[in-house]
């Protein structure tokens, strides 16, 4: 058996304290999978005398997270605070330059810092690793980066947020039942439950899936995280009355990152898609992330598994830490930093794919022919549409799903469409993908 | 970029000519993601002339596998030649007692003599890789070594054979138009379509998935593979009415694998199960593989992918490749060899759990008394029945579910109902797994 290996840990919140659980918890089988035995030597977080459930005696306490780039005890510095900015990012910085390895859960960070951080490491000679930032417990990191690396992967996409991901399906499983749950009211369920957090937007309007999408892409791809790069919508449009036309149509929606490799650049866009019944991802319910990945080889490769909550993130920054002591030393996205390419980004624009229109009208004489001329105008063709009588002097919603059609098209017809008198809201529009 | 890697490959078939040509059309983005070039500088197969659909010219030719281990340019021999002994064992174990890396897709090989090829590959510091033995394309071995590390694994599961699945899949596809398919017609349809071997009983008849469970139990408990511990059944004896009734009970029929941590030692077996329609894999069909891995800090991870195929198996021998090529030595079970347990065989008389009986009976006064007075000595205890009458004259079906119950018990129920004159096949019993 060789040397102990000394681990610093700071933050413990949910994650931090999980993963210092688990060390402990674990210690005789990860000390025999690592040849090593792992020791946390120094801990940091916000208040030292907090009850936490664990015992930190023998354990040094830092109070300025920084600290721990500096204690000569510590080799990995497992970073759990969170943010992008601050002193998240200080610490990473100074543990890297200091030569130590760092471990991190947090996509904020490595979707803005990523390419940095992981050059800086590369000079320094240490490991920098972040399977906990995506997709909670999936190996997903490493599938990419060494077990799907005899690939050129053209496509990846996947649920990455759970709470939305729970949000949709408890409206699914609204519509099963004949209601029309609206996104408000099951908001505030999800947060009652712990599901959601006391402040959602992150989560509700897809920044967070947005910057694990970004994270994705690098790997995949072999480029430089582009968080900027990523259009983002959230699913606070998605009403109870799209859930069940949706599921009228054979499909269901579902809070998407899609990153893709086009001939022009690299598509990276997140926001709520149809995905048909019958493919695997409408499958994937409630607060389960799922990720897929096309290669030229393998074909697909799906993954599925908790996205979040402690025992799977903890899962997921001890394994980086086991890889660390088993002296796997790689490229923190795949190809080394000064050789991941700056691709062309494919603006939203020009998707070209089918989409959900929905529009809500008052029924009178010519209203059809109207929206109908503008879809025309635009090159836009309808492959179905649902109208459907709702109680006298309401608006009527008029459903169409596309073909194939640019977006920029759709677009277009949609501002002349919500021109028209009798259209009363603005159009809402779902991108339709074929998975 | 460092020194090229020199490679030798034995066997041209599928997998090793794909191989082959994945090395060279992907080499660009292997040497940028290994830091060095990947080299293919001798192969053995059995007829050197023949047209292959690529050109060997400038790759060193040995007519004996054997020469590959002796090949001072080769550093990693890729065995793809199959069989558990042979000229395959020879060569693997040739090749790593000369210190070089192996890498081979050969399950029957891995669960006969994994344990003493670990051993030896540890003795010589060679690597042994087998990525592509399990599960096709999908990187599951790597998911168990190193993504799901951190976690005592307790159970693992999945489908393991894409012939058994597509034909399971047909059968279901069958039932759902309201015919009873016939397992015999399926698989004459499976091998004229290629699905299936023209000689298919090591994948009908189980061993293939016993083969790669017994590699997947090694993997996840950190024990010696054990092969001959495998309860294995196929699916010759699933019928079109079986399928039927499962899908009218809400299940579909799978063949599984089946490892798992009981409180004795551990339970491994192949066999067809009834599993819920809404468990993800229920919804994996045609000759898709899936493994799900349960552990304490993780949960449940489930993976998906193709299981066989030119592609999907080249993906993941050079993925092995890779790892080799990026320094990456790991212990091929992921502990030391001499640290995997020996562990207690859980014989398959112990299962505990329930059951689908069907029973084909002449319909006369008293049968359902002598087969529920059996159930009731044994102490079975049936949840649901299901008595459907059938062209009169003809035997009739009695399907019935038990709940959980222990097998023992239940095969002596099954003794005693068999021999009551009314009933005039043997039961058919499928065990339904709670996934």
């Amino acid at each position: 058996m060789n040397n102990p290996m000394g681990i610093g840990i700071a933050g413990l919140g949910t994650v931090g304290g999980g993963v210092f659980k688990l060390l402990g918890e674990q210690a005789e089988l990860l000390a025999a999978r690592c040849g090593r035995p792992l020791e946390v030597r120094a801990v940091s977080a916000r208040e030292k005398g907090r009850d936490r459930g664990f015992e930190l005696s023998g354990v040094r306490w830092h109070d300025d997270p920084a600290a721990l780039a500096g204690d000569s005890d510590v080799e990995i510095v497992v970073e759990l605070i969170g943010g992008d900015e601050g002193p998240a990012r200080s610490l990473c910085e100074a543990a890297l330059d200091s030569g130590k390895h760092v471990v991190t859960a947090n996509k904020a960070l490595i979707a803005r810092h990523g390419n940095e951080l992981a050059a800086l490491a590369e000079e320094r000679g240490a490991a920098l690793a972040f399977e906990a930032a995506v997709a909670g417990g999936i190996p997903i990191v490493k599938a990419l980066r060494e077990g799907l690396a005899a690939n050129q992967i053209q496509r990846v996409y996947g649920i990455l947020n759970g709470t939305c991901n729970y949000i949709l399906t408890a409206m699914d499983e609204a519509a099963a039942a004949g209601q029309e749950a609206q996104f408000a009211e099951v908001l505030a369920e999800a947060q009652r439950l712990g599901y959601a957090e006391a402040d959602p937007d992150f989560d509700i309007d897809g920044v967070d899936a947005a910057h694990k999408l970004a994270i994705l892409a690098g790997l995949a791809f072999g480029c430089r995280v582009d968080f900027d790069a990523v259009h983002v919508e959230g699913i606070r449009r998605v009403t109870g009355l799209d859930i069940q036309f949706a599921a009228e149509l054979g499909y269901r929606i579902r809070l998407l990152g899609i990153a893709r490799v086009a001939e022009d650049g690299i598509e990276q866009r997140v926001h709520p898609a149809m995905v048909p019944l019958s493919s695997p991802i409408a499958q994937v319910n409630g607060v389960f992330n799922a990720v897929v990945a096309d290669g030229d080889y393998v074909d697909t490769a799906f993954f599925q598994g908790r996205g979040a909550g402690e025992g799977p993130t903890a899962s997921s920054v001890v394994a980086d830490i086991v890889d660390i002591a088993r002296g796997i030393r790689l490229p923190a996205f795949s190809l080394p930093a000064a050789r991941l390419a700056s691709l062309p980004v494919v603006p939203i624009e020009a998707r070209e794919g089918a989409y959900y229109i929905r529009l809500m009208v008052v029924d009178r004489p010519g209203v059809i022919a109207g929206i109908s001329a503008a879809l025309r105008d635009q090159n836009v063709s309808v492959e179905s549409m649902i109208q459907r009588a709702r109680a006298p002097g309401e608006p009527v919603p008029v459903v169409m799903t596309t073909h194939d059609s640019v977006e920029a098209s759709v677009g277009r017809a949609m501002a002349q469409i919500e021109a028209l008198d009798s259209v009363v809201e603005p159009a809402h529009l779902i991108r339709i993908e074929d998975l």
